[in-house]
């Protein structure tokens, strides 16, 4: 068997237990603590992988490695919140009477062993492990190799803290390039993967695995400007989804005028003024820069059926003042976010006011749309009897269920 | 494009139709009227089925090709209850006010298409169609090809009522067994596999797909009898949970006993009084049948552990009277369904109060258990503004959001 192999089975071990037993608030008490404490030795070990990286790869690429002060203080309060959550554990979702002295719970529990897949941003290891303990999951990390020492700092406390708990398995660094193929093949440990990282990671990841894949690859968003648009309002959905931050998933790509849309011009010159420059091809592309598709469409349907060829079921928006358009395309477009008079911007679990989040899905089952803890959980039911047998339900002299939900505490 | 390629490229195209512009309910009580008036074209061939199945196959298979007059109308009431389901579309599962005129709704949708595959029983595809548009889901059914009249007969009956609609495409047969291998190869046209029949059949389709798959393949459950068991207790749940219908995936295939258990001869008696062949050995096996593995254990621990390492996480039982016991039971045992003092035979869609079923999912994500009609249903984000864009909430003026939960209506 081979080493990640051995990783997997001892994290399916560590989250029978940590789901059950453990105090897990404290941990996550005692992990943001044990980072406060230990920063010089991380920030010495990002200072190590900074200077190994600026001999090999480009700058930008460097940036992203550099995990600051702030950066680590804002980790480490971000855990301390999730310490404080309500635990999600337990929690009973829905509760029926079948008959008496039979009760149906419906009880949510974490999913079990998640494998976090992320490139060189350092932070994201952390904070997707924290909410992953917050809601009993285990957790396989494989963060950037270049990388690979700041991460492994931060990796040893981790389990110094999850070792005093007895669950130090809980939480383990994969640490090779190679083992990626590895963790994708294990769908028979692994229960979910999430990949934080460029869209040709992602991509590649969700279509070399059967395990289910938390996430996106593109986000080709479309702001569609309606013939019943007000154009100042237009014009600052406009300008907010393309040049409000272009760099990131919920930045549009596309914009959509209606012919009769009058203020047209206006939209045009107000994205020219901030930089934009406009295509009017390239409709499948994801930029992330200061370029934005426009197409002219003479319907609210050509603009659907649009968006739906063209898009990545990410988030799009009509900007209208007409309400039976704006219901159609609510109604109509099948994508995670759907927007009326509002930046596509939005589109993010902190916004959204889910506290933390796990990361975008455009995923069809399971979590969809900017995912916070609950992307982490899934239930069981418990069904507690008094020597209730199936036979007293069946046949001619069946008795019949009660069926009858119960008021949720 | 192949043809089948070319039916789920039309399915979605019905599916986005379904799902915003029709009356489903109506759909459904035409179905149900259509399926009644040509009950007798269903009949005739399904008798030609028959005659050329006998031919080829063994009797206990040509046995589960029969639609006999009370399966069909069992299939027709279940449709007309289905149609009088509340739309569980547009539902408004959560609102939250992020800021004054800025609305976010968490909104329930249906995935999309779904690829239903089942084996001979030909009353599984009506069914789960009949679910699927409910909930505004298109589909392609891939029956057994020794069904293949039947099908045809009921998939025409579908289709026929889909046209007047204007959604004809929304159910559409799948014919040849070659298509499975395509159809599982589609995971940008299709959300959801949803496989019913044999273990090797569903276990075949998990391990070719990358698209989701709601269902099981084993059902190997286990009834733990502790030492605080009551022994009356014991005997009705062993024998219900292993003989009422040995046949199924809930049936019990393994009794494990505490050694200070003092009714373990009563209970073994119990099961061979029913004709229960006692084994020691082959706890990884789903018989099917009056067999069951019987295994002395030493501590709930080793009950548990025995569990996770045979088990398939569908359900599991503990027999007694200690709650401390029971609860760690509960709580650590990592199944769909954990049962105390009540047969593992319960564990099933109709006797939880579902209504309907879909099938029972050991996934650890999206669905689990006995699943009814939400787990052909996901969401999507509506946000609502009046001109609203993510600058203002940026930067060092950043407004504050509300982020207030308003209630449900």
């Amino acid at each position: 068997m081979t080493e990640t192999r051995q990783q997997a089975e001892r994290a399916r071990k560590a989250f029978l237990k940590l789901s059950a037993v453990v105090d897990r608030s404290a941990i996550l008490k005692e992990v943001a603590a044990a980072l406060r404490q230990h920063a010089s030795s991380i920030f010495a070990a990002n200072a190590r992988d900074l200077a190994e990286a600026k001999e090999k790869i480009a700058e930008p690429l460097c940036k992203r490695l550099v995990l600051n002060e702030s950066q680590l203080h804002e980790v480490i309060t971000g855990i301390e919140q999730i310490s404080e959550m309500k635990d999600p554990v337990g929690c009973v979702l829905e509760e029926t009477k079948l008959d008496d002295g039979l009760i149906l719970r419906k009880v949510q529990t974490p999913i079990g062993v998640l494998a976090i897949i992320y490139e060189s941003r350092p932070d994201a290891g952390p904070q997707i492990a924290s909410l992953a303990i917050r809601s009993g999951n285990a957790v396989l990390l494989k963060g950037g190799r270049e990388a690979a020492q700041t991460n492994a700092a931060i990796g040893a406390i981790f389990r110094q803290v999850l070792q005093t708990h007895g669950v130090e398995d809980a939480v383990q660094l994969v640490s090779t390039r190679e083992e990626i193929a590895e963790l994708l093949n294990m769908d028979d440990l692994i229960d979910l993967v999430i990949p934080r990282g460029s869209n040709a990671m992602v991509r590649m990841i969700q279509q070399s695995t059967k395990i289910p894949v938390l996430g996106h690859a593109d986000g080709i968003c479309h702001v569609f400007i309606d013939e019943f648009a007000d154009v100042d309002k237009a014009v600052r959905i406009a300008v907010d989804s393309k040049a409000q931050y272009p760099a990131v998933c919920n930045a549009a790509e596309t914009l959509l005028l209606h012919s009769q849309f009058a203020g047209r011009e206006k939209v045009l010159a107000a994205l020219k003024n901030v930089g934009v420059e406009l295509r009017d091809s390239g409709f499948g592309s994801e930029y992330l820069d200061l370029i934005m598709n426009v197409k002219t469409v003479n319907s609210l349907d050509e603009a659907i059926d649009h968006i739906h060829r063209y898009g990545s079921a990410h988030t799009d928006c009509i900007v209208t003042e007409n309400e039976t358009n704006a219901r159609r395309f609510l109604n109509e477009v099948d994508s995670a976010g759907v927007f009326w008079n509002a930046s596509t911007r939005f589109a993010d679990g902190f916004r959204y006011g889910f506290g933390a989040e796990v990361g975008i899905s455009t995923n069809k089952t399971h979590a969809r749309g900017p995912v916070g803890v609950e992307g982490l959980l899934i239930y069981k039911y418990h069904l507690i009897g008094n020597g209730h047998i199936v036979a007293t339900y069946t046949g001619p002299q069946a008795k019949p269920f009660l069926h009858r939900k119960l008021p949720l505490q």
